[in-house]
């Protein structure tokens, strides 16, 4: 088996108001990243704003654009000018009330190479997207989509806790799974309640890893944003960071902390998923017999 | 929400070669156990026995039993006059050439109240599964089992490492997840590997716990088992114990060591799960207009 080696990069940030300053910040990681042979970036969910969702207020749908708006323009032009592969995150406009989160995957010289849209969108205090997003309607679900440097599995936030969504994408031949996410701690939980909930978020995005024998990158925000709505300063989400890179037995490789602005890269070799599959062979003994309740809501 | 407190047990075993001598260190075990006021108690894979599929060997099948042979007998009056509930494992013999490898659940006062036969069967050195056990073919597959301490979603060993299995366990209403396994080392690898291939298996089995907001009660063999066909001292199986009881976000509650033969207990709050499914329901926003591929191989 022949390795297949590739340096994997992943932009851990905390945003202002202003897209054109974290434009400008990010870039600055990027081009860090890529002088040091990175050829892969993953960037958080929503990383050219706030993470607006913590209320519902219609002023917020004046932050989205379309697939070739600002931000497609701004990161293909780094893309081509550093020879990189990037996946970025957007705020979708498709049309006059109807919004997604979606991420752009750009590669190289070539351009914006394929989109996906969030499918499992969450709603709940503070992560109101319902309001925001319309869950993605893809014609042929879960399609990664195929790079120069491998076939993408491109996820996002919420779909991180369904496995479902992870295996339709191995099934698809994806060789990695990225996820950009926005997810933190409610400063009035109890720390043991934060740190629980931190630890669930890493099991299950490795567990993707260890399922489908495969390499999964996680790109989360950092920082605290306060609510539009707060009522004491502790009201906000408190954004935990934890990017991390993990190989296809859900091993981590690089890991960032919970409170830096920061990059993290590591190599990884996308043929390992060969080697791991030979010994862990999932896939061959799956009962698809009798997966059928799968597309149920509940076997009742 | 009302507390559903319930103390649950897992015993985790060396064994040999002779059922007697297991059933008996298995009994004084559960006595223990019962004595401490736990209700429910795992049992290891195949805790009657040696594990014996390190080779293909005919005159294994002489071990096997039917569903209200020895082993069910002696722990249903066990179950009977200590007035517990008990998750067993036995090579079931169904008929002449057909065996499964099954788990039955007896309850109390009540007997076997139901049985899973293992649907997924591994095949690899060491681990030669297919020549023994028929996979599991129940008419209506992924059914948990009702019990008096509440709905048992009891999955074995190889199932551990398919999100599918527990999904389907839960969507029927499962309560607790449990997975009597014998899973170890091949003392050839490096430490590396080893420790990724542990790690790896409690992330899995941690994850179903979190992907469907679940307790999850884990019973792994511990020691050493040389193979009948050792070239060398290293070759078999080193079982490598970690069994382990997890609540519904994935938190370890309590842990076996890798070398010990012991028991493990904690009480559990079966409402926890409402609580956690609350804060993230997972469920609410399944996919399911868009998962019919898991019913397929690959999708090529």
């Amino acid at each position: 088996m022949n390795n297949q080696k590739l340096k994997v990069g992943v932009i851990q940030q905390s945003c202002n108001n202003k897209q054109q300053d974290n434009h400008q910040s990010t870039e600055k990681q990027i081009r860090k990243l890529a002088d040091d042979g990175v050829e892969l970036i993953l960037l958080q969910e929503l990383h050219s704003g706030l993470y607006f969702c913590q209320t519902e207020n219609t002023d917020h749908f004046d932050q989205a654009e379309t697939l070739d708006g600002p931000s497609a323009v701004f990161f293909s032009q780094l893309a081509f000018e550093l020879n990189i592969v990037l996946v970025i995150s957007i705020f979708e406009k498709r049309s006059a009330g109807l919004y997604h989160n979606t991420a752009l995957v750009i590669d190289k010289q070539q351009g914006v190479v394929g989109k996906y849209r969030k499918m499992h969108i969450p709603d709940d205090p503070g992560f109101y997207e319902k309001f925001y997003f319309t869950p993605g309607d893809h014609q042929d679900p879960f399609l990664p989509i195929q790079t120069s440097v491998g076939k993408l599995g491109v996820l996002i936030c919420w779909d991180q806790w369904y496995p479902e969504a992870a295996r339709l994408m191995a099934l698809k031949g994806a060789e990695i799974l990225l996820y950009p996410t926005a997810i933190g701690w409610d400063l009035n939980d109890d720390k043991q309640e934060q740190q629980r909930q931190l630890n669930a978020w890493k099991i299950i995005q490795q567990s993707h890893a260890v399922a489908n024998g495969i390499v999964v990158v996680v790109a989360n925000r950092v920082g605290f944003e306060k609510s539009e709505a707060a009522l004491n300063d502790n009201d906000g989400i408190s954004f935990w960071g934890n990017s991390f890179i993990c190989g296809p037995q859900g091993e981590l490789l690089v890991q960032a902390d919970d409170n830096s602005k920061m990059t993290i890269s590591c190599e990884i070799d996308i043929n390992k998923s060969e080697q791991v599959r030979r010994i862990w062979p999932f896939l061959r003994d799956r009962r698809i017999d009798a997966y059928d309740d799968l597309s149920k809501r509940f076997r009742d």
